[in-house]
């Protein structure tokens, strides 16, 4: 900071809110790297006491997790990340049957949206639902595209784009009313102990990630139902069961449990503080001319996620401008922020005005309401110096 | 250790001799762990300054890895370890065209050997090479196994169960001189930094693990060259040029490239080290009835593994042995170590009396003369005393 100081006053702050990209890593994750540097890296598959209490540590792990997610029947298979549990959902999950179809939410992620658009492309029948305009997916119109050969639905549970909040307990419940023998799956990596499931037991797949919740990237989970079929994606040593082979990663594995029990215990003052620096950026931000939100508000939209569109406004240009005021945000999620903005302007069908006027802004207990007003500020006094020189 | 004093004056000794299985992280990493805490755990794939700084981290670590493996033409795709490397090259790294083959060593750690036997089982014509008696691959019989429509071979550089070393150089320039089309793979988990390779230009796919090499478990790399063909095993997000979707461990990679620099800068005092360790070892055991040493010795073995078998002796009776005297070795590899021994007495044919008897010990730069001594004393007083009870 003193160097930073010294550096230029101009990036003296660092407003990090791109929270739904990454989070910074909990402070008390020091003291679980010592404990992994320590006597927690043995192999947990070697057979003398020191590994065979990392084995442990792993099945301690594991009930962590499965605690924190609501439920005494799911399993847990550890992976790296998001992204391999939901390819191996998707593609080693269910039994590509003759004449089957799949359901699948129109704006789920890239791991999602990719492994059913290469069954589509190999053949399959691969149903996409289109989501209304804040991204969320209308719970009837999955049902409806459900039939008999229907094996798999897939609904994330957080858009990570907007932060909708779609409402895959009945999504689930109906899709099991219409066909008991179609599983549901669900991306939970940006709703992971941030949105409450009362009832878990007919969510057949449920996928989070470590580093979404204050924990090291490279470390995910897939809890899944007994009956729920899996393959392995990795074939090899046989770990975990013979369903995920790879040395387990011990590291990443015990944080996570470190850091979802944590976020478990704090999970009602964590999300009420979110929401409150939520409400309090957009309270602060006020009435911008030609400023669309397009998150859901209220109960429909998740707490930490704030996205926005200006029009005649560039969000890259708008996300430069705040970074050199120490202020970070995203044109869209991390993961695609390269690729432009076609996903979502596809997705959400958005007015060519606002098309290219996106900016992501997501919150963490990292940050200070002080963070969200400083920012909505500088939103505030930024867009019409920008449209100086884009309105045409 | 005091902790330990108090439990029990039987285990106050800790000596690790299982670094096959895994190694005990560098100190070093520590620094590393605090860095990425503080300023280095920003999603690679944003565009502001911070993340841009991590997604030069990345590029950095992809280069010290490269200059380690010695190639300044390979590039770098980093996994989630040895595993996903072995599996992204053989499943997706080769188009199956139609009468093609696969040229396999016989010995290969699973995470190979899997893959090939899916595809076999898939109807793919897949030929497995018998190796030696030592787990060595006759350069000849691959030669003499690959012909004009030989898509990929496959030899391990190291074998991870006994150590020995494949000359993966001359089995490569020799693959290319009979077909120039065939790709050649090799699994360097186990030989990373410890055996060198003058010439990896006709290497098209070499797969490292991290946490072989005092980093941490669930990282690895793929190093392959530009015209190796590689389709992603992981869809999604688009990272990593597409060729593998998921936001990057950050802490893994800059790990994994920090304990490699500092191998690779002392690799030469490194290995003599471990070399003398291994022969420390062996003349400390001296000459035990029934004893056979199924490493190979002298060059052809890698000096930090030493698989011996002893006749009428359970190998997992003297591994518990051993471990009540904090002295933890493994009764095979790790990964293979609940499977029971079918895969190496296959592979190596070994004779009925010492089929049982196998133990792996396996050093590293942690260890000293004195655990060696220490290891190969106790072996000695304790396989004549196992016999009393096993000798028929």
């Amino acid at each position: 900071m003193l160097f930073l100081l010294c550096y230029n006053v101009n990036v003296m702050q660092n407003i990090y809110l791109d929270n739904a990209a990454t989070t910074q890593p909990l402070d008390m994750l020091e003291d679980t790297y010592r404990q992994y540097a320590g006597a927690g890296w043995y192999n947990p598959s070697a057979l003398y006491k020191p590994a065979v209490d990392a084995g442990r540590q792993l099945k301690d792990a594991a009930e962590t997790l499965l605690s924190a997610f609501g439920s005494s029947t799911h399993r847990c298979l550890f992976t790296s990340g998001g992204t391999e549990g939901a390819n191996t959902v998707i593609l080693r999950g269910v039994k590509n049957k003759k004449n089957c179809n799949y359901v699948c939410g129109g704006f789920e992620h890239p791991c999602v949206d990719e492994c059913f658009r290469q069954l589509a492309q190999a053949g399959a029948d691969v149903r996409f639902i289109t989501p209304d305009a804040s991204g969320m997916i209308d719970p009837a119109a999955v049902l409806q595209a459900v039939d008999m050969d229907t094996v798999l639905v897939s609904v994330m549970h957080v858009n990570n784009e907007t932060g909708a909040i779609n409402d895959i307990q009945r999504i689930a419940a109906g899709v099991k009313a219409k066909n008991p023998d179609t599983l549901f799956f669900s991306d939970g990596v940006q709703a992971f102990l941030r949105e409450p499931l009362a009832d878990t037991s007919q969510i057949d797949y449920y996928t989070v990630s470590a580093h979404k919740l204050h924990a090291h990237k490279g470390t995910g989970a897939i809890f899944y139902t007994p009956k729920a079929p899996l393959k392995p994606l990795l074939l090899g040593g046989g770990q975990q069961g013979g369903l995920r082979s790879g040395t387990e990663d011990m590291l990443g594995i015990l944080s996570f449990a470190k850091a979802a029990a944590h976020y478990h215990t704090n999970a009602q003052r964590f999300n009420a503080q979110i929401r409150e620096l939520h409400e309090a950026f957009l309270a602060a931000l006020g009435q911008i001319d030609g400023m669309h939100v397009l998150s859901p508000q209220g109960a429909q939209g998740c707490a930490h996620i704030v996205t926005l569109a200006f029009e005649d406004v560039a969000g890259e240009t708008l996300l430069h401008s705040l970074e050199a005021k120490g202020i970070y945000v995203s044109n869209g999620a991390a993961c695609s922020s390269k690729k432009g903005k076609s996903r979502m302007q596809d997705a959400l069908r958005l007015p060519a005005a606002i098309t290219d006027g996106v900016i992501r802004v997501s919150f963490s207990i990292y940050n200070t309401l002080d963070d969200v007003a400083t920012a909505a500020g500088e939103i505030a006094g930024i867009v019409p110096t920008l449209r100086q020189y884009t309105r045409k």
